[in-house]
């Protein structure tokens, strides 16, 4: 099958699950007695759950084209494992309404903080073993071929994604605002400008 | 109409199908007094209903692909027969919702189980006869000329795909579990590297 | 701006209209002591209406092709004349779930169907417009001349397909069932092979 | 990373979020005793801001387009801000659904107003910047150079297009209806024909 028709799909699924994220926010119940602005105000773990969670998506979207565009046609093994990773995508508006909720709560708020940035943790993984699948079993269908070192570097790299994830998922229990903290920390690391050249698979790769 | 447009809008249906599923999982009720813990570990039957929906809609979104790239343009009843087989799988999300919703529950599993294989076996029963329909009735706006063997063997494995499916109906009313089951084993089974070789009719076509 | 990013712009509002029609169909509450096979059967109005509004949505996208692929380019005028187009389309999820809701109850089901029909009405209309905007007043942004005949006959038979909604909207309050059959009615009739010929337009301009 | 898959990925989130609009739109609850007519017509508020938020979309998608195609490729730094401004595309199914939600009722109308405007105002600021960015210092991506004047007419008028936000968005206070009909007046004015000569940056930049 031709990449383009991966990608499109691929595409739709990440937009989707982009923009879903905002059906978590809920708008207070209109007439409840309650203060709008009290209201609004203590909905903040949406607020940030849906900033975080829209560029974790958003980065992995990049991430996600730099793999498909080094492919020149996928085969059923990829196409599986793509759709392993688009599970993991897909959950995502679950997981950060999970967190949002309960963040705002006084109770579950370590078990959903570790769901949370479980999720994140288990996309990098698949993400992760993906590349690993492309680049070390699936090298004859690369549009140029990839030298050794690069192919280990870029695994590693992906992998390492990871960590800060395993370490937050750890932490729910101490704190889960931490672990929120450790998940929007991420964010804005790879969305800062000197990420593209230290993390991004891109500049190593061409 | 070209096939590039037909594409276009069916990986939008499927991968907003596909990305719907994900509604279904219910944020459980934060100071509802329940252990969160517990109340996630009681969805499970949410977690399954969306792993094995959204592996089956990404299998029969690639079979769609293998069906539409064989075409050089499609008339108008290749596209109302392609709507038909995109009405099943817009459904996929309501039927997903009710077997999980219902396999909770305490009642009405069997019947929601029914439902649920039901879906997929209208479905995979549609896609046969669409790919019927164009193998055998709008040959003529196929790309290449594709033999009478050929035909007949991927017509009769597309709809060898439904069977499984109508086992599984049938035994609803003995063990939803077991549909359940059956439902999500075929969904593993083409997702296996060997089925490629043996069921994807790529193999065979080119 | 080129005709492509509208196509894939509206392909995606159209797909996605069509796919969140599913929501409208509720899983009916487990454990409420309800025989479900009986919830299930209360519920027609939902399915008919989803396959209804399934097929007038599907049949309008292959007409919006029909209508965007005779340009060259699009301006300014296109653009939002287009975009008043998709509006009436996005509603379509809305006055479904209306129709279905109160086709199942005992009161307000005459203005519920007038409502559905007339939004398929005011569609249509608005859909005739555009095409007259596109064939007389942009006629300099077309591919291939099209001659007065057949621009005067395309519109003609646009607003026609408007004929059978305007007369399903003024029978709502005789019998809501007559308004959502005559809607069904000319869904199936699109459908159908000899309507390619006598009504589509495409017959005629190419 | 080419703009191809940037403008699908952006169209993606554009369609999801303009059909999204429509979830706020309520059926009124059958056999609640009201009058439905009378339901409906108190759901003004809905339709207004589902056509107003609905034609913003739209433009600011259209100007999107307009941003992307100078560009020859993109770089990390516009992915980002790319991302920003859907993330504040993203939000307005909520920002739309609140102020609806609130003109309603007869409490916080004035802050829901304010939060409805306000998501305009910066959106219509990121569009602003993320325009400058492109333009002032990533000008060695642009397929033509584009000159200096030509270059601060574009942004200028990107910024203006956020003065009436920011007037809607003080009046709030004053009167929710007027911060109202400002974002509405926006809508139909960039819909109007002579806006696109006087202030798309189409016009100027080719």
């Amino acid at each position: 099958m031709s990449t383009n028709r991966v990608e499109a799909f691929s595409d739709g699924v990440f937009a989707i699950a982009i923009t879903l994220l905002v059906l978590q926010i809920n708008v207070p119940e209109s007439g409840s007695g309650e203060h709008l602005a009290r209201a609004l105000i203590s909905e903040w773990p949406s607020y940030a759950a849906y900033a975080t969670s829209f560029f974790t998506i958003g980065i992995i979207w990049i991430n996600h084209h730099v793999m498909i565009r080094r492919l020149e046609i996928v085969d059923h093994s990829i196409l599986i494992w793509n759709l392993v990773l688009l599970m993991c995508v897909g959950l995502l508006p679950f997981t950060t309404a999970l967190m949002a909720a309960y963040l705002k709560g006084s109770e579950g708020e370590a078990l959903a903080a570790a769901v949370y940035s479980g999720s994140f943790l288990v996309m990098t993984l698949v993400f992760a073993a993906t590349n690993h699948h492309v680049l070390f079993r699936k090298s004859e269908l690369l549009i140029d071929e990839v030298d050794d070192a690069t192919r280990h570097l870029t695994v590693k790299r992906g992998a390492a994604g990871s960590l800060p994830y395993l370490l937050a998922t750890g932490l729910a229990f101490v704190s889960p605002y931490l672990t929120f903290a450790i998940c929007a920390g991420v964010a804005v690391f790879y969305s800062l400008p000197f990420a593209t050249a230290s993390e991004s698979p891109t500049s190593v790769a061409t």
